[in-house]
């Protein structure tokens, strides 16, 4: 274990996996000392090649950290980790620190968790990330966050390290709120996109051809753009990678998932977007195979015919 | 009428209309003589009053026409100027001229006219616009053009005076399905859009705020980014204007209709194009009064709960 | 070619194939003169076998008919046999006989036939028919009938002969509008059903207890009542018999597009037609394999997850 | 506050609204002896007056007694009332006694309060009930049971005094999970129903004549023959009386979006649910007037335009 460098500052960092295990190094090249944990001791070796420092519990790791940055699967490992769970992690963390909170969780949860810690007079924004593996591997995240304005500007620093859009949407959760409303635009653009692109294939078209239309019409969105889903469209995008890599179908339905609790809490109508998850639902599960490992623009596979 | 002017090419203008009436300038202004004609008197005194030449029949506008450009309303009516009615042009026009057809039209009716046309020894592409009423009359359309290569190239030189963005979607039809295929694209991104940004605000966000994050991150398209439905986030949209003026409701469900009688056609599955064309149908007649005549984006009241 | 039995009404009947094929014979039966016409020489074979008198010609076989039926496959081969073909049958047909057209086609096909038939003093009714092929050949089968009152009236000791439920909607074409009307909700029951019946296998529960309680509940419709989509559910239905016979996905598809082609003209909202459409079409492809042929309850294949 | 009489069985009844006000006399007609308990002082005099003992405390009312029927607005309410609560009934139940939970909450909740139960060795079935405030007040509810068989069997004579159909649908939260596959495939219903017949109208049709032809067809189901949607089709009904009294939105509402829940927690797709729920939510508020108390047959207003 490392000891305090007074020029430094401390990270403590919960949760080593597949985003998290990208982010951590990216804190480390700038300057700040990484106290790491996570329960994989294969995750933490890597961290520990990265120039963080491992930690053999959470409650050690956040001991004298200015910031504690958590990525975790979801919201009741969330809860359970700073409020619930036998250490819980809000009585261990000092109340100068600031509690950064990268999970894509429900954002009641990340309300509870900013009124939890403020009890204990700590600080807590939520700052769910955008961008995926590659993003996190290269510092280039985006992140929307909620909580106080002052909180934010403190996290900016250590977001800064880790990505290059970081937006404040709101108070508390209200980063969990912009993420998932973005993401459900995402899941409707890519189907919207697949279908309008298989319909003009089905009448005649070059996918390509379209496609180039598109992007100079008012049918341009992102996915068009730059994710284009029908293969041999665009070069370095999964749909020319037989669907591998990229943003997973099991991670679109949890995010759509997310927004429809959000949208029966607050009885808002969102017919497109509870399409598109029925979509991805019924595309994970066709053809006798679960696809939610896939990337999410082979929701193209469920319009084609061949 | 005036005499054939042996410096100019001479261009039969069929149909004045709101987006015909635009349009018909700007090739005067490009230094092609026009011959106009459409079965209202005033619209052909507003032609002639900006430099076209008005006749009294199709049949006689067409006479000596390098190109015959009509901006008719529907198929039915193509179908009946060019080939079924009492004075079928297609008996009038010179071998040597170019029919272009910027009508919005089921596909069927534009291959039927490329055909006909063809029987007749005469060349006929279809290049429905995109952009509206303001871009007509600025000389910024865009033109989906269907049809053979050396017909559409021989067309650019009149396409170009009218608009900026033209494109070769493929063979006769062609244009029409780029068209729907855009159009229903562009209608699933205005629905999508508007329940992202309620859902958003349902939520306690501000709309601007999500729009700005939505701007940059993967949940940007072009409504969101040029045409934002949400009253007061952008300026000089129709959103901020009452949803007065842009895209007509009722053109927007006219092309709806056009796609999935399209898909209809192929048994191609648009679950969102459907999605989106019930969602404007319901708007329409939402609320006891008929919105046909609202701007599209003006589908963000079906949402709204105040 | 048999002659004339003046005891006997005589029926022309066009068109022998699946449903065609199974009715006639029951007119025989109730004591009809049946001529019969189809292109296949082995259906007419099969027809004679039974009791009809086949004929070469359509045109043949309305001769001296006091009602000619037809069960064709779709709008354009009615409209050409009666009024567009080069033996367009209007010319044959006696003023004093009555055409019960069973043919499912839009209304607007139907309306032309009846408006067509009458300038020429011949009476017309649609009659499209509901029940599949195993009520055509038990005589079972349910006609909807547009057309006058006094046509209906004529019509009825010929389509009591061939089903059990006769219903007049309206005038011409309302037999077809009823027709869709009640298919597109079929189909919208199979869906729901199928999907409500998956939620619960989802979550733990039997789908035969599920629909013993749905039958006695609200949530009873006749899919659940007499045609369970559920493997082991129900004896005797296609669920239990890997889908087979029954009522084709095709032909669903087929009643599915004219009703959203009915709701395309009349600007009708049809939300959950629409989807229902859309999932049938998905469901057709799903899976590489082609499930046209399959019947419509195996729509319950595109939720499960095994 | 009544003593003990050894004679008859003693229900406490733990809420005493619409629902519960109807159900408790009926137990007093069939010789229970009912402990009532509602937070409201006049619906607790109102049970008085029809035969029940009030209680000024659930604590209270529970002690000594056979059953504990609940009948609460949420699972949230039901958890705090037996579980979470500083007067957690299950500290003052006897061990002898079965609780039976009518209220419609999430099926986690049942299994939490069976599991709970059963700690303290008490059994606890969920019990919602179908069939509204009419069908409480005449003791011809239907019962959807979750739970052991012999807990199921014990309740039967408390369940038969309230009701017509009891079913037994599984272990504990099968009823709720039974109860709300039924609504929703109820909410399918009408809305199909609504449009199926709209589509008609807005073709020609009578509303009475398509109805009466899908009641003997396969389009029938629950809402045609029993609840139809068109004002002035049948009697009795809440279309007939300006959609005033039976299930409201906001009820149907509710059940939906525990429809959802249950369909995100175990993934399972269901678009025509998903869309049904989301045309509810449009309806409520569209118009400018909340309609949630409105009858859920109203949504045949969404549809209309005129």
């Amino acid at each position: 274990m490392s000891q305090k460098n007074s020029n430094k500052k401390i990270v403590a960092f919960i949760g080593l996996g597949n985003m998290g295990g990208g982010m951590a190094p990216n804190l480390v090249r700038a300057g700040f000392q990484v106290h790491a944990f996570d329960l994989s001791a294969p995750a933490l070796a890597l961290a520990e090649s990265q120039g963080c420092s491992p930690y053999s519990s959470a409650k050690e790791a956040v001991q004298g950290a200015d910031f504690i940055i958590s990525m975790l699967p979801n919201g009741d490992i969330v809860e359970a980790v700073y409020i619930d769970g036998p250490e819980a992690l809000l009585n261990s963390i000092s109340p100068s620190a600031l509690i950064i909170d990268c999970s894509t969780v429900a954002s009641a949860s990340s309300i509870r968790l900013a009124k939890s810690a403020l009890e204990k007079g700590i600080k807590a924004i939520d700052a769910p990330v955008s961008g995926g593996v590659a993003a996190a591997a290269a510092g280039t995240l985006a992140f929307m966050c909620g909580g106080e304005k002052g909180a934010y500007q403190s996290a900016l620093p250590v977001l800064n390290a880790m990505g290059k859009n970081i937006f404040l949407a709101g108070a508390a959760g209200a980063g969990q709120i912009a993420k998932i409303c973005n993401n459900m635009l995402l899941a409707v653009h890519m189907t919207g996109t697949a279908e309008a692109l298989q319909l003009g294939v089905d009448n005649g078209l070059d996918p390509k051809t379209l496609s180039d239309i598109m992007i100079k019409s008012s049918g341009c969105n992102w996915t068009v753009e730059k994710y284009n889903p029908y293969p041999g469209v665009m070069e370095g995008v999964p749909a020319s990678n037989n669907y591998e890599g990229g943003f997973m179908v099991d991670l679109m339905l949890k995010d759509l998932g997310l927004a429809q609790q959000a949208a029966l809490a607050s009885q808002s109508a969102t017919p497109m977007g509870a399409a598109a998850r029925n979509l991805f639902n019924l595309h994970k599960h066709s053809g006798g195979e679960n696809k939610g490992g896939k990337d999410f623009s082979s929701i193209l596979d469920l319009y084609r015919r061949d």
